[in-house]
């Protein structure tokens, strides 16, 4: 009985200490373990579960715009890496080195991959001869390693799981449309599937990735008021066509450079779905993502009729099209319960003696704990309807969250009140110097998370941080 | 029309030069290309999307079977790689070392995973603690990298994609069982999706994975009679466990051993697939696995018309479940006919003016190029049982050529008489010893590919080498 006890031990609440919730939950959730390798985690079934939900769902929606998935070797020569400068300066700091290979030293250095924009633009050096050969619309689903001083299991680690899309185009219009539309993939995909809304912008040039003429972004809130960028989209321009001689023939038959995008989302995202949703009794998982949506739970299991009737009601769900599974282990109901609450599985249908006699089941919802009566013969129908209804509640309460920690502020005092007193976002005009960005990070660690796509109406004339004038509406906050 | 003519342009005859003939096919039918990292190769769509059908289909079996998936570091530091001394042996000489991580040396080189075992170990180690934590039946999909001197696309690359399972169990029973089951799954799945004939056998000792107590394997025959060890499942006994203290506590209480089995399948099996089915046309592939199952092919397309009932075609088709496209580019219908031979797609339709005005289109074999005509209306169910007929002849026609080069022999003087002249396995008794195995090797090349576990009657009473006793009938072979 010892893994129960751990399991349903009191976790640290929340609002004790967030950070040390965090790691109770990866841990007692057995979504990760920590491995001998400093900074590298092991994900357990459950954790992989969620991400091959992430994979499958994200996967389908990149298909329906017409990538095509591919492979690109784990390794990149010293060489290769510098060949665009901006990109070498932001990546080789925190790169882990090859130099040797079986009983060699190898001739040169290879880095394990922290990205891939460089193999994919030496491949389509290659690749690309003519306009007919484009768009290519690439995508790899892999593990990146960078060598990160401070890690955290899912939101920052040395080695993490993400997908990579990579596409040449013919023109700087088609390169700008395939950004957006990756990002507002990653936007729709979270707010749908994870049920976690986000704000849709753009990065300062300070905040942009190595090498991107422009990055955009999808920053979500986590519960304690700290953004998490949950996905990036980079237009490239025709900086790395350039830098990797990347050309093409027009239909006049002129050489032309390419313009690229790349677009990524990681493992991070279980991160955010824990942070977003989850509570004081563990994770909350949203119904669209959940390995496991509906967990039967016999009462009193032993009593004659109890464990068939459980089973034919699990049976009865899974044909309805639910990922249900039943626990008939030997542990007492309420260990039961608390497992499946520290599991956050969306559904507890609860079925004793009693019910079995008056033909109905009981229902509990994870996210609230309310629960509902139904009739055994209903209970299919009524999880699926319940499953809808805590999917959308889900989003709109991570909404309204979310909604009610975005402070407007005028004056940088309002500014460094609001990032010592009311955690969340804050909106403030920026004149658009990286000095006033520097400064703001430097006094209050807040850091421009975007500069949102949608249209807002200007808070304010002058920049927040220097009183010059100021067009550019931000959104700032401390970041994972 | 630089690309088209690539493609068209006669490939190497498979009878003249079987490796160039390889080469051909995987450049031509654009499943891989090479890359700036020697020995490493990148993975283009249409060879991704054949590792995508393997993958959904095999990690399907796997989790029928209770297998659930994780993921683990793909670094092993150096100390715990040592910790078995036979495993370590085997793979130590080919690993790749990371020294440096961002600016720093590391305290302790890590080398990337070559296989997981020693991973899978430490992890267990911590985790296991009594009889109910077992099984465990872990299983993960990723990429190794070996360190290999000579590199073929697919059958031997420094860095490829596979599965591993890892599994611990409370009995040694327990543990062969499932090692064999596993070895069922891989053999079913060649036969029945790939359409590819295996014998399943045991490894000998010489021939057995670093650590390994026994080892089993599927055993394919390439066209040019050489053979391909296409999957393989371990029995590691408690030597694992001991090296890595794996205990559990039993149900009276007492310490024990775990034993343990590991199991993997790599894109290994896409060469296989090339070199088991593929002719001078290019590739072959079988139904159950070809991302593309069907190609519409209109004939003078720019009649009123044509294309608006080729449409018409591919979507019934696609309605009728199978996996279909329209080729309407400005090629003529030559040029498609052959890029549809060279990527293997098992079924051309062809529908021009005549045919529409007849209600009938022309449905081709990739594999027989035989041509039948049916109804508009009838094509998507003719499609769909063509399609069974294609897999079902495929995988007849590569079991009688394998069942056609198997030479049985009594004497040395037949067995290297087989060798030289007669590619195929070579079925012969061995006594047992090492030193027949080294020997035959030595002057045939030949190696011991597996001893059958289907039983089999025994061709003679003595080795095929030294002429001592002998109980074990091996197959032996040329291999990849």
């Amino acid at each position: 009985m010892a893994k129960d006890k751990k399991l349903v031990e009191a976790i640290t609440s929340m609002d004790t200490d967030f950070a040390q919730w965090y790691t109770d939950v990866v841990k007692k959730a057995e979504l990760i373990d920590y491995s001998s390798i400093k900074g590298c985690m092991v994900i357990k079934p459950a954790g992989y579960a969620i991400w091959e939900n992430i994979q499958h769902e994200l996967d389908r929606r990149f298909k329906e715009t017409g990538v095509e998935n591919v492979y690109m070797p784990m390794f990149i020569p010293e060489s290769l890496l510098q060949k665009e400068k901006d990109h070498v300066e932001g990546f080789a700091p925190e790169v882990a080195w090859v130099t040797q290979g079986g009983l060699s030293p190898l001739q040169e250095r290879l880095c394990v991959r922290p990205t891939s924009e460089t193999l994919f633009c030496d491949f389509y050096a290659n690749d690309i001869q003519s306009y007919r050969d484009l768009p290519k619309c690439y995508n790899q689903w892999c593990s990146v390693v960078r060598w990160e001083k401070e890690t955290r299991p899912f939101l920052r680690s040395r080695e993490f799981l993400w997908q990579e899309g990579h596409t040449a185009h013919a023109t700087a219009e088609e390169a700008e449309e395939r950004t957006i539309q990756m990002l507002n993939v990653y936007a729709d995909f979270c707010e749908e599937v994870l049920a976690i809304p986000v704000i849709r912008g753009r990065k300062t040039e300070k905040e942009k990735f190595a090498g991107a003429e422009a990055t955009y972004t999808i920053e979500a809130l986590m519960h304690d008021g700290k953004a998490l960028q949950s996905g990036t989209s980079h237009n490239f321009g025709d900086g790395f066509a350039k830098a990797f001689n990347i050309q093409y023939t027009d239909k006049d038959n002129k050489l032309q450079y390419v313009h690229q995008t790349s677009w990524g989302m990681t493992t991070r995202l279980i991160g955010a779905i824990i942070m977003v949703h989850g509570d004081d009794s563990g994770l909350v998982l949203p119904p669209a993502i959940a390995p496991t949506q509906v967990m039967v739970i016999p009462i009193q299991q032993r009593k004659d009729g109890v464990l068939e009737e459980a089973e034919k009601l699990r049976e009865a769900l899974g044909k309805a099209g639910l990922r249900v599974k039943m626990d008939d282990s030997e542990k007492s109901p309420g260990w039961k319960f608390s497992e499946q609450e520290m599991r956050g599985i969306p559904i507890r249908v609860e079925l004793g003696p009693k019910d079995i006699e008056a033909g109905k089941c009981v229902l509990v919802r994870r996210d609230t704990r309310e629960k509902t009566e139904c009739a055994l013969a209903d209970a299919p129908a009524a999880a699926a309807s319940l499953l809808e209804a805590i999917q959308k509640d889900m989003f709109e309460r991570a909404k309204a969250h979310r909604d009610s920690h975005i402070t407007d502020v005028k004056t940088y005092e309002m500014f460094k009140d609001a990032v010592e007193n009311k955690p969340g976002f804050i909106r403030a005009m920026w004149c658009g110097d990286v000095a006033c960005e520097d400064r703001i990070k430097e006094d209050t660690t807040a850091t421009a998370r975007c500069m949102p796509l949608k249209e807002e109406e200007a808070i304010s004339d002058v920049c927040v941080c220097c009183g010059k004038p100021a067009h550019k509406l931000v959104y700032w906050g401390k970041a994972y």
